[in-house]
């Protein structure tokens, strides 16, 4: 029995056996008792598109919000999350914030998809071999996954930046440019981002017949401070790097002003290379010496996750589960120049 | 006829009834015919605590993210919600969130409420006379207005930075530097933050024998580029301010670097001052010049606002609304220096 047979059989609207079932003062008690009695004769359960039809309520979106102390991500979060509103107002959903810790993730989807407040949902900051996805196929709730999962099949639905071409196009441009002493200013160890992205600088040095030393090699939260507490420790070696790598614009922040408390100059002394979000705030040409990039839109990624996830609902396809892989695209300015020892 | 009266009169547990009459597959055909008939026949209603008992869902609070192409506010925005997400994880709430055209922010509250979505919800982003005010006391739903509103009567719950102190107090320091141009780079003209900054500018240089000059003030969104663009423009007048109020650390970041381009040395040749939300990627100690601040936290706000709205739900108290207005605290740094001219 569905709703609308239960307006047929009933020979009432389907929004005011919809508004009957869900209490609302509009119906009166007569009509309330008959659509309660017949529902309850007939096993008629109401759906979320009935629930949405006496509520007028439009449809939501879930989302799991990363907390910690350490705020890691918060402006990454925050530039996808402004995509992601973007779509939504244009097809008047909402969205459902969960926040949790890091490490209580898998828990947060699956409060958010028993309690029924969402239509569908995303997940982001991925693992290796992240557990999530097997649950997450499991539960009966679109979802997309923003990144991927390093070690699992690929079989569920996903937009990824190539992040593993994007660092192997970086790095190869700084040893064309002579660059032989290389550093990576990473994201967290565990996150599938930064493993492919440490992919991306050893396959390119393998190729030249070197390799990233695990001493010029960071894992860190995304911060200014860490960007410039790392390169700080990087200048101190005995044998300084020359081309660095940077996870994101706000690492390289802190790299840049480390570089220039030494009195050294980007571009000249040291190359930067930073993967850019395009973050509204940070923008690599306001950098004092403009900042070589990877870039790859994080807003444009919210963007097209919501209006992926509003048509999964509005007009479910059968099918392989949709892919997609954007390529950053690489900005040369003036943060990279030839190696100082080679000219 | 409430739910534990409901509970009593039918000998099954609270949940049993919250479950059965919310379809629940755990209640057998049988138990739930019994209870939807006796909730018809009493005229039970469920609240929102009984389908919260029903689903195990935690409870909601709701926000409208204002979404405009600009990008007004996104790291503002994104500050403040952290605040909030730490102290709803703490209580494990979450939060619902609609996006809307800042134009229609009035209509998007009123949606967030009817659709019974949230238990109690905030306001943001008020402009004088704004009449959001009267439209939630009208109501049901508990709320906090962070800010208020100029020309409203002061009679609902808020949590409020005392802008106006703050900005005469920045002022009134510039002034006895011995500065006598000034400059304010505020945000949009329609926001209460913005007008009460203003007049703190204003009745700092009034006691003076001082007032600011239309030429010298700006309304624009807070980013980096108008910054960047007003500062560039009040240089290239004849008589240039030497005294800078930036209402934000952003607008600073933008100023600052039109102030080099220029070939001035901040805190030399012109004093600049910004209200810093504490953003965690901008750190006024970070700037080449270490900026001179009036510092209110940005995420302690939305914690707060968190902590008594969750309050409000949990042990709602009488008496007249609360209210709180946090003094910003004035943080001298390198920028701020002797005017050049009393030198």
């Amino acid at each position: 029995m569905n709703l609308k047979q239960l307006s047929e059989l009933l020979g009432l609207s389907q929004t005011t056996i919809s508004r009957a079932l869900n209490g609302y003062p509009e119906v009166n008690a007569e009509t309330r008792e008959r659509v309660i009695k017949a529902a309850s004769e007939t096993g008629y359960r109401p759906s979320r598109a009935a629930l949405r039809l006496a509520t007028g309520k439009a449809g939501s979106l879930g989302l799991v919000m990363p907390v910690s102390e350490d705020r890691f991500s918060d402006i990454h979060f925050a530039e996808f999350q402004n995509g992601l509103a973007q779509e939504c107002l244009a097809h008047e959903f909402h969205f459902v914030i969960i926040p949790a810790h890091p490490s209580k993730e898998e828990q947060a989807i699956r409060g958010l998809v028993h309690s029924g407040a969402v239509d569908a949902y995303y997940m982001a900051y991925l693992r290796a071999n992240d557990p999530r996805i097997a649950m997450a196929k499991s539960l009966s709730v679109p979802f997309i996954v923003h990144g991927r999962s390093f070690g699992v099949a690929e079989d569920y639905p996903y937009l990824d930046v190539d992040n593993e071409a994007a660092f192997a196009h970086a790095t190869k441009m700084l040893l064309d440019l002579g660059h032989r002493h290389f550093a990576l200013l990473n994201g967290p160890k565990e996150l599938d981002f930064a493993v492919r992205r440490q992919m991306g600088v050893e396959r390119a040095l393998k190729n030249a017949g070197l390799h990233l030393l695990p001493s010029a090699t960071s894992n860190t939260v995304m911060t200014d401070e860490h960007g410039y507490l790392v390169m700080t420790d990087l200048l101190r070696q005995q044998q300084p790097p020359t081309a660095i790598l940077c996870a994101s614009t706000v690492l390289a922040l802190g790299a840049v002003r480390a570089i220039n408390d030494a009195g050294l100059v980007v571009g000249e002394d040291i190359s930067v290379i930073a993967h850019d979000d395009d973050l509204p705030l940070l923008k690599p040409e306001h950098f004092r010496v403009p900042l070589t990039t990877t870039r790859s839109s994080l807003r444009d990624a919210g963007r097209r996750i919501a209006e992926r996830l509003i048509a999964d609902l509005t007009a479910p396809t059968s099918g392989p589960p949709l892919q997609e892989l954007w390529q950053a695209e690489l900005v040369v300015r003036a943060s990279t120049g030839p190696a100082p020892n080679s000219v």
